[in-house]
């Protein structure tokens, strides 16, 4: 009999993959910037202030107003999700030029739920992953538990073949398994896949035998250029019908609504979307009934235009970052010129570490931002840092950058 | 370059865990029975005649009639749930007899995400779970994606040593990882641990120095008998304090309120509330904001109402039944007489196959039940069968029981 006293006691007991599954060093940084006087581009969320809070009591009050309605939002429910709501998601898959029907939706905690899940579909320990480097730290997170390990997807010009990448990941000890990208404004970079970038991208995904999981989270807040075709929608053209895609296309209203109710969605082959709907039953039964009827309340009333106002408010504060940094920043230092999303990536000169720099300017000029580094599987992005407009307004972005620039300058002096 | 059109083009591709995540017989069965025609004894869900609208509705308007609290409310939030939330479930814990902190608590979709989540802190692949015989269906499926082998654990008195458990896990190429079990009114056996069984469990796992997951989704439903303490409870009594024990509490508000806000939370050793809210973060970064506001409120106002309103009404179903199976079942057809919970666990003559009487009770007789084979990990129970009571009405449960009753006579005749 063994009695322990250790706070770590069941350390050799946890599975082999907790190791790999460590507290983000970014999202601890977080919580030490949520202090009111500071200017914070770290942040990465919505703007609260964009929240339909009035559509959304109405919507709560709708769902609870007559007993039936009522009864089956506050019951267990199909683990596939609102069968209602699946079939709204049907029609704006088709404003994005994907045909696909209810059996192709699943419902999800969020599009970060989709992505744990086809991570666990997927991965096997060693399994190779390909991403971009820098890429979504939630994805990441999302596939760690599996024990992946990581290979470059490069989305530009590149010498690595097909063949390259599955030796590869043979060397890592198992098969190239997806390729994850964020195609639209990327989190963290802010850029945008060129159409020909998709299609090299699906060409490499069909010479490897690999699905592509495309993440959308942004894709609705374009500020300016043409809209380019989904990856699915590419890929629909070419083998002819969603059942046959190897796009998984990932889904959310949290950057359009609100990501308080926890909605998102998968969309891929039906037979995907029922290994994944077996996954979402053993993992916590069926998203909340409430918040997806609320959620289809608010889409079917009012999606265009919620949207319509995120894109004003947001180009807004994008234009007044992207004028600031023009404005103040020393030469040596670049930055994306995003067409849409919540984030600016900006690299510094070599010499620049941002992890040091953002305790200088948390102290020193109480500014906020997320070092670069954070969002690298490599030993890059040192000099980087992913800058936020969504939520301080243009006169905080204007005074904010200018704070930065001014220790730049004075880091570079 | 490969064009698939085949339904199943990515299965090469999926990860191993995947062959263990089979569509339960039991949930695809329940959709069948999903008739209005039917009197149902199969689903196991609260009676949606309890839900407190009115006062969701209420919990819902105040949540958002403020523009800060509805900002909150609306916005992603911190991966450990809501402080104020956990605050409440500190309180309600010591009502069981468990004094801990808010470090203490996760909050989780519902007890099943908690499940789930375990599985994966602990489970590798062969890895033995301990599981009663017949067990929760959901437990399993949570578990299923780590691959992990079943030992059966017997809670009456049993010959099994620490030692013979060690062996066969060896065996099946892992090691005991836990314990798992519904100590009051299980699912499905309505069966209690008196706290003898609680002791010498508790005394199994310190010989085996595993952690004892104890799942109490119906621990507030006791219709009658004396309260048992909880296994937390009991060792925390010998081990002195929370971040000592060895005991993971799964609670939910799900059977209380409503299963439709997916809230319920994991109460445990801080070090392991820490993995546990890396792997939320992982999972879907945090359950809804507006749901856990929601929930507070209803908590905080309502919570020891709505146990007793429904413990009264699932008191009177619980009675109508047992005296129903006492009038019209024939010698040789044995239940459980459960002191609370939603179930009756009912064992026919070993010549009645339950799946095969299902078939013949839906088409004859109108009447749906759960064979009860589908809860064992092993190929036992098939002449078991789970009753519950939660949605019928006394009548209907009256009604509904001649006819089974009639059709067992029939079958042995």
């Amino acid at each position: 009999m063994s009695e322990h006293t250790n706070p770590n006691i069941w350390e050799p007991k946890f599975a082999s993959r907790t190791d790999k599954m460590q507290a983000s060093e970014i999202r601890e940084l977080l919580k030490l910037l949520d202090r009111p006087d500071l200017i914070s581009f770290a942040g990465g969320i919505p703007d609260p202030a964009l929240f339909p809070i009035e559509k959304i009591r109405s919507a709560y009050q709708s769902t609870l107003a007559n007993v039936e309605d009522a009864n089956r939002a506050l019951q267990y429910s199909v683990s596939e999700g609102d069968p209602k709501l699946r079939n709204w998601i049907v029609g704006h898959m088709a404003t994005r030029g994907i045909e696909c029907e209810a059996e192709n939706i699943l419902i999800t905690n969020g599009s970060q739920q989709g992505l744990e899940f086809l991570g666990k579909l997927f991965l096997s320990p060693n399994d190779t992953a390909l991403v971009t480097a820098p890429t979504y730290l939630g994805a990441l997170q999302a596939f760690a538990s599996n024990e992946p390990a990581y290979d470059e997807l490069k989305l530009e010009q590149t010498n690595r073949t097909a063949n390259s990448y599955s030796q590869s990941a043979k060397a890592a000890g198992g098969e190239v398994k997806f390729a994850y990208v964020v195609p639209d404004f990327a989190n963290p970079s802010g850029e945008t896949m060129n159409e020909q970038a998709r299609q090299n991208l699906l060409k490499l995904s069909r010479e490897l035998d690999v699905p592509v999981i495309e993440d959308c989270p942004y894709s609705q807040l374009r500020y300016d250029g043409e809209e380019i075709a989904s990856i699915q929608a590419l890929d629909i053209e070419t083998c002819g019908s969603i059942d046959n895609s190897r796009v998984i296309y990932c889904g959310t209203f949290s950057k359009v609504f609100t990501p308080g109710l926890r909605v998102g969605w998968v969309c891929a082959t039906r037979d995907i979307i029922k290994r994944l709907t077996l996954i979402k039953q053993a993992s916590d039964l069926n998203s909340s009934a409430i918040n997806q009827s609320v959620m289809l309340y608010l889409a079917e009333r009012l999606f265009d235009h919620q949207v319509k106002t995120a894109r004003d408010s947001y180009r807004k504060k994008r234009d007044a970052m992207l004028e600031a940094l023009q404005s103040y920043m020393p030469k040596g230092v670049s930055w994306s010129k995003p067409e849409g999303g919540l984030f600016i990536w900006v690299t510094l000169p070599k010499e620049i570490d941002t992890s040091a720099l953002l305790k200088k300017a948390v102290d020193e000029e109480k500014i906020a931002f997320v070092p670069g580094h954070a969002f690298f599987v490599n030993d890059d992005g040192h000099n980087t840092m992913r800058l936020s407009f969504s939520l301080p307004d243009v006169t905080q972005i204007e005074a904010g950058i200018k704070r930065l620039a001014k220790l730049v300058h004075s880091e570079l002096a």
